[in-house]
């Protein structure tokens, strides 16, 4: 089997949800961060990473799963998808569902279909480097191994996840191909730190690239009832009975994420390998993250983000995210997030911007749904 | 003469000028300081400095001297301002000559009158210590002395100039008079903290109790062109000349503060007496000051003014002045300063609040003037 074929054979999967709620009031419930523009490109984060996906793969082999409440909002801000390659989720029910119910299909469609998964709402410089990674593990897939692509680390960040790798598995590919020996959760300063220094760990960028087959037998050793229902759901997807079906199995299916129902087990069991990767790559998780992205790590500078914004700084630096044409004056702000929405206004630090998302859980019990 | 007769040819005369260019963009040219209410309380500054004076004086003896450009918005706020008692100034000459007019137009209205000086922009809380300071400062005006009235410190303040006191006047009347040795300017901390410690010292609130030929006469020593134009002004003031007199002499006198004009020469040549007075007084030059007034101090309390004011803090300190009914979000944010205005947002810290005078003086320079 070739690459080519192995190439033919694969489809991108994006899986579209999450609001982003450190990222709130950008980020809306209607305004999901995957439909934003968060780096003053132009597109969308999502647009982008169909961007990404097209010199990989043609528009009848990309796939997004979003919920029922965005499918106009995709379908709008990509207009080559295929109506039958927009998959919706009735409920969200995380990331083991959503990738798994692709599978299922995809499997259906052809056996020996290989797909990927990549998320709507993270930022990739350097698209080529990608691209070569992904066609790099698309060839460790057609093998039979689920393969992620892992990322050399710019600096000893926390706020991700890494891979521990092992030994390079140059039968599989001539380079940048290892084994994963584990997955591990975020670290504190000191441990990010020795993880630089010691050279084996990378981040977890949280793409998975294998044959549908694979990875679903995989998650059925985890989850056997979750997939089981997938499948049933799947052997009706393109037929009059998909919506029926939907219904009544949907709701029940257990919410978890696909790094325990797949990426943890197969690690363990030897079934995973990672792709070395060289591009940089942000989940772009809470203001902070853009403004590092925006000045380009400079943190003396003042990132601007919205068309028509204006803003006046003195001896400021952080980020000024603006909706309005309004003046915004920044008198001595050192680190400051500041994001000017029709409704809201936010002011906090880059040092306290992962605690927006504790506002937001505030607010949905105290009060100001409405807003979210 | 008994104290009665004194207070029946008591004038007071509230100088209504001033942007506040440390309030922007709360205060504005159409906007200026006096005319907001910086206190929560539903009146503007120059209202709330109107209803402090009424007890002392019937309106027919409340005097406003203020911009012609302001002339509405004043006799809006001040229905019961006599149009007689609204003096206008063609272009702003600093207090020598604001002051200076009204004395004239009373001097020749009564050449016994007496005047007394009041910031229209300025906050006090205890209006009855403070009428009380007034109308022993009348006494002291009756005997001829040009009276100022000091504020006991409550904290080393550094915003503030001070007043040594010297010998107490009990000849003047039984309580609270004093001799000046000298006006003193801003202090350094340690400076403020020694004069607290030592105890002769006295916030000066720039109030002044004079007869008005005796101001006049005291102005006229530094300043004898400028007291022959305001008298010459006044000659003619209720007359069809008026304009006309003020168009030819206004433009050309100087602008001086009446600090140097009248106050430090008459301390220096012993005219000059000190009402020490124990009500709260500020002069709310910057949003530090409006916060430390409504938290009373309390440095943890996060202060908010507007009707419509909608804030949601985590952890968070400062003030909030917003004129809009948008949810104002902050996170982690101590000492900040948010002012949210329909076109011009600020974002700045308590510690940097003087310092939004500098960012207002770019802005004449650079650009968005029209903002100002």
């Amino acid at each position: 089997m070739t690459d080519t074929s192995a190439l033919d054979r694969f489809t991108c999967v994006i899986p579209a949800g999450g609001v982003g709620s450190r990222l709130w009031p950008l980020s809306r419930a209607k305004a999901p961060k995957f439909l934003l523009d968060l780096t003053g490109s132009g597109d969308s984060l999502l647009r982008a990473t169909w961007n990404r996906l097209a010199p990989i793969a043609p528009p009848e082999r990309i796939m997004v799963v979003t919920g029922n409440a965005h499918r106009d909002s995709v379908a709008d801000q990509l207009p080559e998808l295929l109506p039958e390659n927009l998959v919706t989720e009735s409920e969200p029910k995380d990331s083991s569902a959503a990738i798994g119910l692709a599978a299922a299909i995809l499997e259906l469609r052809d056996p020996e279909a290989i797909l990927g998964s990549f998320a709507a709402d993270h930022v990739i410089r350097g698209s080529v480097l990608f691209q070569r990674a992904v066609r790099t593990a698309v060839q460790a897939a057609d093998q039979g191994y689920i393969a992620t692509i892992g990322i050399h680390p710019g600096h000893p960040a926390t706020g991700f996840g890494y891979i521990k790798c092992g030994a390079a598995r140059s039968d599989l590919a001539p380079f940048d191909v290892y084994e994963v020996d584990e997955f591990v959760e975020k670290p504190d300063e000191a441990t990010a730190a020795e993880y630089l220094r010691g050279g084996s760990y990378l981040w977890n960028a949280g793409m998975f690239i294998a044959k549908a087959r694979v990875l679903l037998d995989q998650m059925a050793l985890a989850e056997p009832e979750l997939v089981a229902a997938l499948r049933e759901i799947a052997a009706v997807w393109d037929t009059k009975a998909a919506a029926a079906a939907r219904e009544r199995l949907w709701p029940g299916l257990p919410k978890i994420a696909i790094d325990y129902s797949v990426a943890e087990p197969a690690a363990a069991a030897g079934r995973m390998v990672c792709v070395a990767a060289h591009f940089e790559w942000d989940d772009v998780g809470d203001f902070a993250s853009i403004a590092d992205l925006l000045t380009r790590g400079r943190s003396g500078d003042l990132a601007v983000l919205g068309d028509g914004a204006q803003v006046l700084s003195d001896a400021s630096s952080g980020i000024v995210v603006s909706e309005s044409d309004r003046l915004v004056a920044l008198v001595g702000m050192q680190d400051v997030v500041v994001v000017d929405t029709a409704d809201v206004l936010l002011v906090t630090s880059k040092q306290h911007a992962q605690d927006v998302k504790s506002l937001v859980n505030r607010m949905k019990v105290t009060g100001g749904g409405h807003l979210l």
